[in-house]
């Protein structure tokens, strides 16, 4: 492989060699998915070949997305359907580290409540910490109609106020949790993850930080964040990942109260300096890649466009290596 | 009247010579509305008389609001249901002021529209300034059914997005919105104002601020804003409030495509230095008038609590004059 000078220090993967050099050094695989194996409802060319090759391999393969309107029950429906291989316990959405963040950092009291503006992806995964949860999918909160402090009446049992994407995002969700956060004492405010944009097949719609963006303004005090790139996403995955990184399969465990973050002993078969993180966008996944020490490959079939990491105007993230598409580690194929 | 040390230089008002003074002082006189002359819809204790005290004194009296969701013909109408008098060219809101500004300053051509994110007032003053427009209270839009841009044909000849207080905001709105602004070339990002948030009889509820929010960090970029702070608010005034300074009342004139910002021998009777904005928010009323070089009054009867003037963590923003309420005058009629 060789360090293009206009790829700033990104190496440029291109070779047989280069993607053999990748297999070699690294055991465990993060994915981020929309923009890197599949775009919209079409699997990204080679994508399935290229997962096989790495599992005949013995690599730790795991799934990482932001997207947190579905739960990782949900998104395992997404890969079916899009015959890509993958097990639940190798899935980690922003919803599901939301969840554990609350039940197992925050540690919301069992008699408090989260309100919740997202979707029921999200509150799916509430149901599995045992948070207890109001607004959400909730009717009368999915309303045009107008909203009125003096004929609502507050929870005073709210302890938190989570975001996702929530595409029936409306003014009334947006005053109760504006009004959660600013009278109850204590009241944290969350948000699943802050992507600016969310790719479709057709174009860009608003993310999911354009969903908390109001509480934010109105507020005037940015949320905790757990999706890419913080910390708190990775620390979930290290919690729970090791028997799924032993090819445990669906068992369902990890899950529930017991959830913890790591302790040292737990991170025996997650070494950062032989995982790395596959994404294509470079202030989620290669940063989220950056904050946890991992190494970053970037694909250019998703957010990040060529000129973003050459040109005058590139990026300061630069991920450790770049190529077009994951389905170039084919080449390891022939 | 004298300087406190405790309210920075802001000088603490209370005794009839006090007010006298002011009187003497200033010949126009601009009102914030709510949180000034009223809250909710309770009229400020003794707002009438001192109004009519300083008309009774010939002196110009002006309504300068942030408020866009009402036409100035509506919140005429609000006026006359408080009882408050007042004539539709004595009104500014910053849905007028937006409507005048794409008009006469952007000069949005005919063949343009313009896509809303906004109630029925700001769409009847983009009427009334002969400006097409899409989007605002439309049916099609007011919805919280799914978007699709597969489905969507866009409107080319969209060349301005407007942003005000929307309790109708939706992601099929932010949807289009944003999709014009990074489609259409050329495509101006405008909000009639920012406030955090609206001030209600019962509490506060999320502002115009928070409806471009969104906008505002899908885009990466500032939106250009008419409302007050900002100077455009006051060219729009200057540039129409001659014949009101002088009692012509409510005939129509100054509307339509000939508004125009003011020449220099249009300002004769709005004298700066002799004009006082009365507001009860430093970060727009009292910037406002800051930012044209008028005198300020800050009321405690609205947004900013005492504590934001005095004591430790002193806003910069700085008023010339502090009186509790403006119902404080009436000792003029002592």
């Amino acid at each position: 492989m060789t360090v293009s000078a206009t790829t700033s220090m990104a190496a440029r993967l291109s070779s047989r060699e280069d993607y053999a050099g990748l297999l070699d050094k690294y055991d465990t695989w993060l994915f981020d998915c929309d923009g890197v194996l599949w775009q919209g409802d079409k699997v990204i060319d080679g994508a399935t070949d290229v997962l096989q090759l790495l599992r005949h391999h013995k690599k730790s393969v795991l799934f990482v997305t932001n997207n947190a309107t579905k739960s990782r029950k949900n998104y395992k429906k997404k890969f079916d359907s899009l015959g890509v291989e993958a097990h639940v316990d190798e899935i980690f959405g922003s919803a599901y580290a939301a969840a554990v963040y609350i039940s197992s950092v925050m540690k919301l009291p069992k008699d408090k409540k989260v309100y919740v503006i997202g979707m029921s992806g999200l509150e799916e995964e509430l149901d599995e910490e045992g948070i207890a949860h109001i607004g959400g999918t909730d009717p009368e909160d999915n309303t045009l109609g107008s909203f009125s402090l003096a004929t609502w009446t507050p929870d005073p049992s709210v302890g938190a106020v989570v975001c996702g994407l929530d595409t029936s995002v409306n003014y009334t969700k947006l005053s109760k949790a504006f009004n959660y956060l600013t009278r109850n004492p204590g009241c944290r405010f969350l948000v699943t993850n802050e992507d600016s944009t969310y790719p479709t097949a057709d174009g860009l719609l608003p993310g999911a930080g354009t969903v908390s963006a109001p509480l934010r303004y109105a507020l005037g005090q940015d949320p905790t964040a757990v999706g890419k790139p913080n910390r708190t996403m990775l620390d979930c995955i290290r919690a729970n990942v090791a028997p799924a990184a032993r090819g445990v399969g669906d068992a369902k465990r990890g899950h529930g109260v017991n959830v913890r973050l790591p302790s040292p002993a737990d991170r025996h078969d997650f070494d950062p300096k032989r995982t790395i993180m596959v994404g294509d966008r470079l202030n989620t996944d290669i940063e989220f890649g950056q904050v946890g020490g991992l190494s970053t490959l970037l694909v250019l079939t998703g957010i990040t466009k060529e000129s973003e990491i050459t040109g005058p105007n590139v990026s300061p993230t630069v991920p450790d290596y770049v190529t077009g598409s994951i389905g170039d580690l084919r080449a390891l194929l022939s």
